[in-house]
């Protein structure tokens, strides 16, 4: 099984390599007889055209790449990143042919240089872009090399790309008045890093539903990490008066958080509402089950792979949104005590 | 910032694209002081060898491969997936340059497909065949298609390729050791599905040391979910006599089964100890806080995607073994409630 080559074919054939080479890129100067006798046995032999030669023709090189820039400790215990490139796989499995590229990067200039790189030496033919920050250097970088993207997050007409996004205001509006129908008027964030926008995003319409009520909106930014979770909701629980609930941007940390909870004698959900942000098969194994904000995240990445497919093909991709976050209510949120 | 050509380079340094061409690929017909000329020019400009100019000049892709046999329900609650990329990651920017090519599978014909089509379009130069089985149509894949391959698993002579592995039954002595130590005899074993090969591993580790202790092994095969975690836990527990311990093969099963001994009453490490496979953040996170069974996963990925530049290097590989497991004693493993 050592690689085919057109050399091979013409001996199959019985015919010269220059009437093979002819025959397979579709070009005349050869008999219709031979050409079809050409393709039957080059199809016997399991001929596939190199990606490479795919590539130096301006055929593509049959591959999408994707730059994830978060250490491993946060994105091994988050379910978002592997669920979202399944559903790339859904598409790209669809598409048969294409396939990821994967780099995790430790820093953002490292992203950059990916991507570079990528374009640079023809290993991709298009680039999602997740993790938008407020003050993105990929917009530009894009922009000006002419490198198909998607911006996974909300639209941004400066990227000049198309974007794949949720209404995550929709998300935290539900949660909000989930709790606000409880009897909770203390409630707090526990909220993602500061430079992304999607946390800004999150962060804004959180404030904006709690103003809006007459509350005072308490927000405290993160790593995602278990450990910050924790001690941001040590932090909040040592006010006075306490909040009554909080709202954690991601699984793993809302679940810390009912940890410290226990270890300060206080009882989820009589004591303390925890909502987390995407439920996961994690929110569904802790005591009590967890209460929590719920994307499609494979729908996500099925459409944000199936918008580069069509940029890569030269097509006009228009923003697309997915369906709205809902919320999960079951065990950790309940009536305020003393509000019953 | 387009595509950079040798046009572009020729035009700049007033020279032919012959020209460029024989200096940039060391060949003779063009004057030193020309050739100089043009590589400097080349290098202001930034050029780069297209990965596809130098895939079908025999220059490698520039990439390896690794396909992941898992539902991405089951890869999203784990941390080894994200950890063991991690640890490739190290290894291909110290050998920059080469890029992961990643696909998620969902059944093992897809995945042998993927190395084939991947191989012959030259799209990567080697792969990572990770989660052996017990019998791995993958040996003859590559042995076949003289494909550059690492093994990451116990060492397998009939593949032909070198392993990267770990010695999985060490951490399962020192698990069973620590429980014999706190007074335990009736022990059981949550495992992962049947096919695999580390499965297979461990499972004869743990009925070796039991039988040799003259105690009966208790195992019950799992797809690693959660919610498997919880029915295998809840049939463990309506046994008579009930296990006073159980081992897990992840940290999300384990997880799982503190929450089915909440429900059913008895206290952990009290009346049931618990000790999960792979610490992970996880484990930390939870109240108490989990007993589990540490291997160094980066150093896993780094040294397997290491071997794998090596091999396809062309050079001769060892079998390579990582640092044993390490038992992390925590929260979830006591004496035996009245044995005390």
């Amino acid at each position: 099984m050592r690689r085919l080559t057109i050399a091979d074919i013409a001996r199959e054939a019985g015919v010269s390599t220059g009437a093979v080479s002819y025959a397979l890129n579709d070009k005349p100067g050869v008999a219709p007889g031979t050409r079809e006798r050409i393709l039957r046995v080059a199809a016997e032999l399991g001929w596939r055209p190199s990606s490479a030669a795919r590539a130096l023709t301006g055929g593509g090189a049959g591959a999408i790449g994707l730059v994830v820039d978060r250490p491993a400790r946060v994105l091994g215990s988050e379910p978002f990143f592997t669920h979202f490139l399944s559903g790339v796989q859904v598409a790209l499995q669809a598409h048969s042919g294409t396939s990821l590229m994967l780099q995790m990067s430790d820093d953002q200039e490292a992203e950059l240089d990916t991507y570079r790189s990528w374009w640079a030496q023809r290993k991709v033919d298009g680039v999602l872009l997740v993790d938008l920050r407020v003050a993105d250097p990929r917009a530009g970088l894009v922009r000006g090399a002419g490198l198909p993207a998607v911006a996974v997050g909300p639209p941004q007409e400066a990227w000049g790309v198309p974007s794949v996004w949720t209404d995550d205001a929709a998300g935290v509006a539900q949660a909000l008045e989930h709790l606000h129908g409880l009897g909770h008027r203390d409630v707090a964030r526990v909220s993602g890093p500061e430079h992304l926008l999607h946390t800004r995003v999150r962060d804004e319409a959180f404030s904006r539903v709690m103003e809006h009520r007459g509350l005072r909106p308490g927000i405290l930014h993160t790593d995602y990490t278990g450990d910050q979770g924790a001690s941001a909701t040590r932090r909040l629980l040592a006010r006075t008066p306490r909040p009554t609930a909080i709202l954690y941007d991601n699984d793993v940390m809302a679940v810390a958080a009912m940890g410290v909870a226990r270890e300060l004698g206080l009882d989820v959900p009589g004591d303390l509402s925890v909502i987390a942000w995407d439920d996961s098969p994690l929110c569904g194994i802790v005591r009590p089950v967890l209460t929590a904000v719920r994307r499609d995240i494979e729908e996500h990445g099925r459409m944000a792979a199936e918008s580069l497919l069509l940029a890569v093909a030269g097509e006009e991709v228009p923003d697309r949104r997915t369906g709205d976050p809902e919320l999960i209510v079951r065990g950790t949120t309940a009536e305020p005590r003393g509000t019953g």
